[in-house]
């Protein structure tokens, strides 16, 4: 799509002299890359801009324009679009926003077969900075930070961020309401694009979600991290999304599991964005969650070492490494970790850099978190200056020569310190929190494979309606269930004792239709009789009651999301999967490995490990039956959601007792 | 204490002409104030500093200072201090650090005997912006914020970022090693500071928490809300704690259960510290949790409300509002909730305070949160400037008249429209995180009455030994238990089914000394005999077993913190408790009403409610125990550690089923 990347030539449609008006900023973008195409305005009312003045229509140039830039009112647009795609305009960013959605589509189904394409409408435009291609409201700095976005004006806040951070922009296309070009093409032409090293990705709606996936698996393969922010945590949320831009917000835990298997990584806030950005682009990436913090006072020290325990990173006690750091620190000074440096930096500022030197040699650490005063010293004493300089300049070159995370949390928020620490690969923040909260962030990117899920071939099979037909498609997939059988009106000759089931209902339960703990002909039949007075006719099922002990609950599921495909789902059963909002969503299939590190990731896991010296349950065989899931609800199409809840998991295996299969 | 906050003449004792030393810093703040009080620099060295020359030793003054800063090796301190006690110095800011502490605690009790008193050592010093006292390491703006910090250096962080933020520092006291003044002495003395209307305090040890209760909530009852930092959330915060001054530091959740009893409020980071101190001082509190959330790009509103659900707060669909905000937006915006302007801003910038008005008056929301480019106009198109300025006039109008709070979410970090808007009582942030998590910060502070807990007499109670004992005790506190009976060869005449606990043993059910279920005397008999060959002699207690349905186990337990006395705690029972953090912490005693907040609090809740269409339990009864064991705790001074673990909760009551007191 070079059209939109550095075109030939751009007209703006709609320039306006009124430094107020959209047309202003868009033609006054587009003259700024004047030394690399031609660039006209168009306007009714031949407005000059930076003495540049308007023709009245496109035909009024002597040769079309590549690409139009549109900023005209709604109705006036498609007569616009025909008028340029007669006379060969290849490309245009609609600005404009208002055409009713059935012309917006006819408009982008013309503009297709002309053989060009539109970017739009109701967009903010676009931005490439190696190409001098300025088509935006807004104010863009360069640098290596590439930016998509739904919504033109989070967009415009992350490039915002971008610039006052320091890592400006490469490339900024606001996708509006993605009428042809979806934001899934503009990412796809992010891997190619030197100048973009990270991209930051806003999205309400994913349309085809796995090709969404497969695009952002693809660059952070290219090493292109992506950064993805949406909306819809809450219904609040949900309800504006929807009428942004009537598209279907999805949940926020299928967009997570989505960047999982995409490589990429979730945040919740534009800010949080760019800080992680920042480091992305400046430092190696975390090779693990040992954090050494290293501080000039002991309370932001502590303080740090809480913040990053919050965040999911560990700070562990230096062993063998503590002796070298007290080596370099006066009697007294903590050394363990978090180590604070007891005024040792004023008397010789160098004990920065070689305490951060022995850390990242110890082994015993992954990353270094500098707080406090370092990036003050030449400021407030100019004296100082140089040899803090020294030191930025050694920590840069520990940071390249070891391929380690060094983070800084400088109490100065801008001076020549700070500046150089940022060039010399040390990414550095004003606040504890964004240095926390980045570092938590790149470590748990690091640490996600790209797992894209494997297309999986339809193998649909027939599935009789109620329980003893869900368990048979479960069955079949290796699920282990208690032995069972239909009754009609004698005990049958499974073992005791006995679980009783209306076997047609779903939500069994609840409606009164489970009986347990029966023994003997003569219970089962009682129960029998009296749930057919309550339930009426229907399939009954007596079951083979678990009664084995050191029983942990779970609960298992897949569902149809209508972006991304089947997910699986597997939760701490019973109340905790919804009360704690204990659950772990994947993109389904996945495989026993992917499935047993889903079982990790729920906060009941020690549970299965064995709790307060309970015996541990059968990990692999609940994963199993997590894999089993996935791929039902992979593989049989005509199937929307499928649960077992519960799942059994005891030390000597697993056993379902219950399945519910919804087809569509 | 007159003398650390307006002295009439003060001295350096180290002042240095370098300006990498501390001496230099203190003597520069320290002739400052030369216009309102006597400055003296001592220094062997005869340093010259803004053009004064220090003398040699205190001596070589005319007459004595009133307070003297010391700046000096900590060999030197103890004669030095002693001189001046000898020549009636009346107060001393100790910044030198490293006297052992036998020594340090000598120092105090001469500094104290002479009738003078002592901040530090081991300080960075003080600072008091309207009495011009600038005795500190650091740069201050002066302004209304009262910063207390056992880290001289975390207190400067959060002078610093105060000043950047514009609200600025009426005074800053570094406690340091606390060897005689105390923080709560410090902060007492801020109830009757006229420029200070808001205070953080950081502190790692707190002493005698009580009294720092108190005064906190008498800071909070003058009108000037508390922020509290503290550390130790993590185990490696807490060992720095530990090594930093000395002293351990308190677990956070009592921390966290002393800020409510304060009506204080306990934060993270220094930086959420100071965005909430910004919205305490320029907005009114929050009068609820439900806010409207208004933006000019969908994408961004969505976001807000997100984020605003994440932080507690509601984002709730407007009803009869909707119209009137219908009727100032273009059709097909969102009017409900977030409310997008849809370009109604650029058409007429008037929208914003029109929109703000409508939804102060509405009533059905507490708050309004604006996001997006507002700040922004009149710095990107100057003639929009003094339109946007009339609307931030109109909004600060609408704030003060309403006493509703009004927070901003502006795109433009520094405008004059967002000083503008700060100024107009309409607390200004640049990024959404910093505007939600204030807002929710100060909606929970508001929502919190000062509870301090009355002193209770001690009531002591013999405890006789093992279960029957401790439930004796509950009991006599009024906490119900099924009939029970000491057990020798025969099952008694409690009605079945049985339980069999072997009385003596705290950890009953982990080392097999409970049998449940048994009923008639022969499987209690068999039961019994098991257990005496297993466990040995004791007394063993035959109890008769709750076999209600429709129980929600909870936890209830008393201890008594080291600094905040006794606390009770309340729980989901089990493993819920511990696997989910699920438990909530009060200062002890607790009312009734207080015991049901508690239990509001717990995120299992709900269960209690009635779960998925079960019947809601007897709350009050359950509120009723927690008041008990917070008595326990509270009155029986001799009593360590007290717990009912579980707690049977059920629709017609509630059966403690386990007791456990530990004497002291």
């Amino acid at each position: 799509m070079r059209v939109f990347s550095d075109p030939a030539s751009v007209a703006v449609v709609g320039a306006s002299a009124d430094p107020a008006k959209w047309g202003y900023w868009l033609a006054r973008g587009a003259l700024r890359g004047s030394h690399r195409r031609k660039v006209h305005l168009v306007s009714r009312s031949g407005a000059v801009v930076d003495g540049v003045r308007a023709v009245p229509g496109l035909r009024a140039l002597a040769e079309p324009p590549e690409l139009a830039v549109l900023c005209t009112p709604a109705a006036a647009l498609p007569a616009l679009v025909d008028e340029a795609l007669e006379l060969g305009v290849k490309g245009f960013v609609g600005i404009t926003a208002g055409l009713p959605p059935a012309e917006e589509a006819e408009l982008a189904e013309r503009v297709r077969r002309a053989g060009a394409r539109l970017i739009g409408p109701n967009c903010l435009g676009i931005y490439d900075a190696s190409a001098a291609l300025e088509l935006a409201w807004g104010t863009f700095s360069p640098g290596a930070l590439g930016i998509v976005s739904q919504s033109g004006q989070l967009g415009l806040e992350l490039a915002g961020l971008a610039g006052e951070a320091g890592i400006g922009v490469s490339r900024f296309v606001s996708v509006g309401n993605q009428a042809d070009v979806t934001a899934v093409e503009v990412l796809d032409d992010l891997a190619g694009h030197a100048a973009t090293r990270v991209v930051v990705v806003y999205l309400e709606s994913f349309g085809d979600g796995r090709a969404l996936v497969r695009t952002l698996a693809a660059l952070r393969s290219a090493g292109k991290p992506v950064i993805v922010l949406t909306v819809g945590a809450s219904d609040a949320g949900r309800a504006a999304a929807r009428s942004h831009t009537g598209s279907l917000t999805a949940g926020t835990a299928v967009v997570e599991a989505a960047c999982r298997a995409a490589g990429a990584i979730l945040t919740r806030t534009p800010a949080q964005a760019v800080d992680l950005a920042q480091l992305l682009l400046d430092a190696p990436a975390p090779v693990g969650r040992r954090v050494a913090v290293v501080g000039d006072s002991g309370g932001q020290g502590a303080l740090a070492a809480d913040l990053l325990s919050a965040h999911g990173l560990e700070v562990p006690a230096l062993e063998a490494a503590a002796p070298r750091v007290a080596a370099l620190l006066p009697p007294g000074a903590a050394v363990r970790n978090p180590i604070d440096l007891a005024g040792a930096g004023e008397r010789d500022l160098s004990t920065y850099a070689k305490l951060v030197g022995v850390l990242l040699d110890s082994g015993e650490v992954d990353s270094v978190l500098l707080t406090g005063y370092f990036g003050s010293y030449g400021a407030d004493a100019p004296s100082l200056l140089a040899r803090e300089l020294a030191v930025v300049d050694t920590l840069g070159t520990l940071v390249r020569e070891r391929g380690r995370t060094v983070v800084v949390h400088s109490m100065c928020r801008d001076s020549a310190a700070v500046r150089a620490l940022r060039e010399h690969n040390v990414p550095t923040y004003a606040t504890i929190d964004q240095a926390v909260g980045s570092l938590g962030l790149a470590t748990e990117l690091a640490s996600r494979p790209v797992a894209v899920p494997a297309a999986v071939p339809a193998a649909p099979r027939t599935v009789a309606p109620g329980y003893l037909g869900a368990r048979a498609l479960f069955e079949w997939y290796g699920v282990p269930y208690p032995r069972a059988v239909a009754v009609s009106g004698e005990a049958a000759e499974v073992a005791g004792p006995y679980v009783l089931k209306a076997g047609w209902l779903a939500h069994k339960t609840e409606s009164g239709g489970v009986a347990v703990g029966l023994r003997g002909p003569d219970q089962v039949g009682a129960a029998l009789a009296g749930m057919r007075e309550r339930l009426g006719a229907g399939e009954y099922v007596l079951e083979e009651m678990d009664t084995r002990a050191g029983i942990v609950e779970l609960i298992a599921g897949g569902r149809r999301d209508p972006s991304f495909g089947p997910v699986v789902m597997v939760g701490a059963g019973g109340t905790l999967s919804e009360l704690y909002e204990d659950v772990v969503v994947a993109l389904a299939p996945v495989d026993e490995e992917q499935a047993l590190a889903m079982l990790r990731r729920l906060r009941a896991y020690p549970l299965l490990r064995g709790w307060r010296g309970a015996p541990p349950v059968d990990e692999v065989a609940a994963a199993r039956v997590v894999v089993a899931v996935s791929r039902v609800i992979a593989e049989q199409e005509h199937v929307a959601e499928c649960e077992i809840n519960p799942l059994r998991a005891g030390p000597d295996g697993v056993l379902a007792v219950d399945a519910l299969v919804v087809i569509r």
